[in-house]
């Protein structure tokens, strides 16, 4: 009983020492303690009024007008900045349109387009989230490749002069292991080859150094610690110095030099907007773009410290609540190797999370035995974290 | 004057005797004479409240549970199956999500994969809107075919044993030019090959019959007379004894046939799934669900009755108030031959739209040379159709 008190009081020195912890506001949250924002994201609360003006006033008023008027023509690359500076892009690199799994594609087969030819083989994440393994299965055969899956670490030895392009995860989707993508992408340089890195887990919730750390090509999604909402629009970054050899798979009217022109001979546009494809999806990207405003004045950097600040006190007051042996974390315990969620092997764990979700701790489960729990600093506080803690060993118990 | 009136009168009693007239009810419009609905459909009057349940609610409360509990993860294939009667479809062959342009990379790569492998030839439609051009180029790059633009009229005989599939347009987007789908269809199968149909200017304005005529494959975009929104998903048909043979070139994580099992190993799904790709964009989905719920008990083919009478109607009162040599419609006369819009070449089309719009008439400019009118039977009206005349004959006068 004095660890529960311990801990509680810790809680409260936490939080009143957090400089963060005024964010939440700009969040609609209720007493549930959310930590599935690593696979949606909470609404932020300027979110609902925007949307209404883009439905009834945007389109419903001005209709057609509202491509020039209300600049939804240029959304894809005007929210493409607004993202920059949270994965550390100068502007014009990021366009947003599209889902994840269709952003590896190109992305994948631009990369491979730009290695040399007699380069015919492709590194995979072994353990990556599915679509992207199965996408690049698809680039793999579409390109006349071969795909070869290998774990992070033995990327390293696995590259050669026969490597056209790797595909890695910044944060493992099930562990929240975070690789080393400054190493690791190095070391694709080195050996002639071009990286894809899919920042799905990694955005929003760390410093990513796209600019800073040479990365060529990059995809995410923006609903999980960027909270644009259920299936938002994910991005393309391509790095300035390769946009012009970028040979996208999808060339679709709204990447071509001249949209309007309705020529029949395609001829890319020059910049970021090359990654785009079709009519941008207006409702959900200016959703989004709402919902960016969150981080307006937030240092990432600080959101780093939050957030291992915040996965730390969780394993402890996990170690201190939880008998031994009931679970077991498959996150790493050094700083350097974890994401912003923890994960927790137990028995029973679909049914552990059902329980979990019942009693107001929400995160979530991945087969076949894994509790995930998501550490957003922007609305997670140090509180929810021992409640969190609690309810899980009073769950277990 | 006296044809002025004239006309004035018949507008009068083709609206009294319009059995459409009230379906205008249920849209958000205002003065202005909008024939830009082949472009952007208006707002109906249901989606303001839905998206806002869906921001608010769904989203904001219930967060992830709304996967689950507000019915997202199905929202694909069961707002296909919403469409699937406009178009002539049964239920499970249309599933709606990503853009038209990523949709007919998808029908048409899995269209040539369906094909006999020694069939190395992809014809498509010349005469395009162009992002089906780009798209199909890039098709046949990645699948190793070549590419052949032909007009539909040359189609039957362009069609050989070296055809392996053929992309067409069911109405030209710049002359409003309906082309035969039945028989066009029958050619590419009378020649052992694959057809893929894009819907874009067709579906929602005139009955298309997917099944009757024994369609392959067929994409759509929602946002012209689906009214979906700007940008709204777009979505694919694939013929239920095909769907088997469907080999996406994207099969991401939604298409698998246990996508949350997380198995590296790609397995597609059974049925119109299999043409999903990544997670959905669920906001415009959904606010597509409460656009379509306009159609309920409308006829498709009153409204193709009431979109030829528009159009007459239209051809009449220009010819009666334009002076002669001023503008020359592309637009067939023909019943058959015609789509729901009426394309005029004229001088200086760029700018002569502007002063429309600019007196309360909406149409738009495709480049280099004509004015798009296009006209939804659900809101527009004969008195509508004839002020649209009347203000086009003052502009150009």
């Amino acid at each position: 009983m004095s660890e529960l008190l311990e801990a509680a009081a810790e809680a409260g020195r936490l939080d009143a020492a957090d400089g963060l912890a005024a964010l939440r506001e700009r969040f609609v949250l209720d007493d549930v303690v959310y930590l599935d924002g690593n696979s949606l994201g909470a609404l932020p609360a300027g979110v609902p009024a925007r949307v209404e003006d883009v439905v009834r006033r945007q389109w419903g008023e001005l209709r057609i007008r509202s491509w020039e008027e209300s600049g939804w023509w240029t959304a894809p690359e005007r929210i493409g900045d607004r993202i920059a500076p949270l994965v550390g892009a100068a502007s014009g690199q990021i366009v947003v349109g599209d889902s994840t799994s269709v952003n590896v594609f190109k992305a994948l087969v631009a990369a491979v387009r730009m290695a040399d030819v007699g380069r015919d083989e492709i590194l995979v994440d072994a353990t990556t989230f599915p679509t992207d393994g199965y996408i690049a299965e698809s680039a793999a055969r579409m390109t006349g490749r071969s795909l070869r899956p290998v774990t992070p670490a033995e990327v390293p030895s696995a590259l050669g002069d026969r490597t056209a392009a790797v595909l890695l995860n910044h944060v493992d989707y099930r562990t929240g292991r975070l690789h080393d993508l400054p190493a690791l992408t190095a070391a694709v340089h080195a050996a002639g080859a071009y990286v894809v890195w899919d920042l799905c887990h990694s955005a929003g919730a760390l410093p990513v150094g796209l600019d800073e750390h040479g990365v060529d090509l990059a995809v995410g999604c923006t609903y999980k610690y960027l909270n644009g909402g259920p299936g938002s629009p994910a991005y393309l970054y391509v790095r300035r110095d390769l946009q012009d050899r970028f040979d996208s798979p999808l060339p679709g009217w709204n990447s071509h030099a001249e949209p309007f022109g309705m020529r029949p001979a395609y001829a890319p546009a020059s910049g970021a907007v090359r990654g785009r494809v079709g009519t941008p999806d207006i409702l959900s990207l200016l959703a989004l773009e709402a919902a960016l405003e969150v981080w307006d004045g937030v240092s990432v950097e600080a959101v780093r410290a939050k957030s291992l600040a915040l996965t730390d006190f969780f394993l402890r007051c996990v170690g201190e609540y939880v008998p031994d042996g009931l679970v077991e974390s498959v996150t790493p315990a050094a700083h350097a190797e974890r994401g912003s969620q923890v994960a927790l092997r137990c028995d029973d764990a679909g049914d552990v999370m059902k329980r979990l979700v019942e009693r107001g701790v929400v995160g979530d489960f991945r087969a076949p035995d894994v509790l995930r729990f998501g550490f957003t600093p922007l609305y997670v506080g140090f509180a929810d974290v021992e409640r969190a803690a609690r309810v899980l060993a009073e769950t277990l118990g």
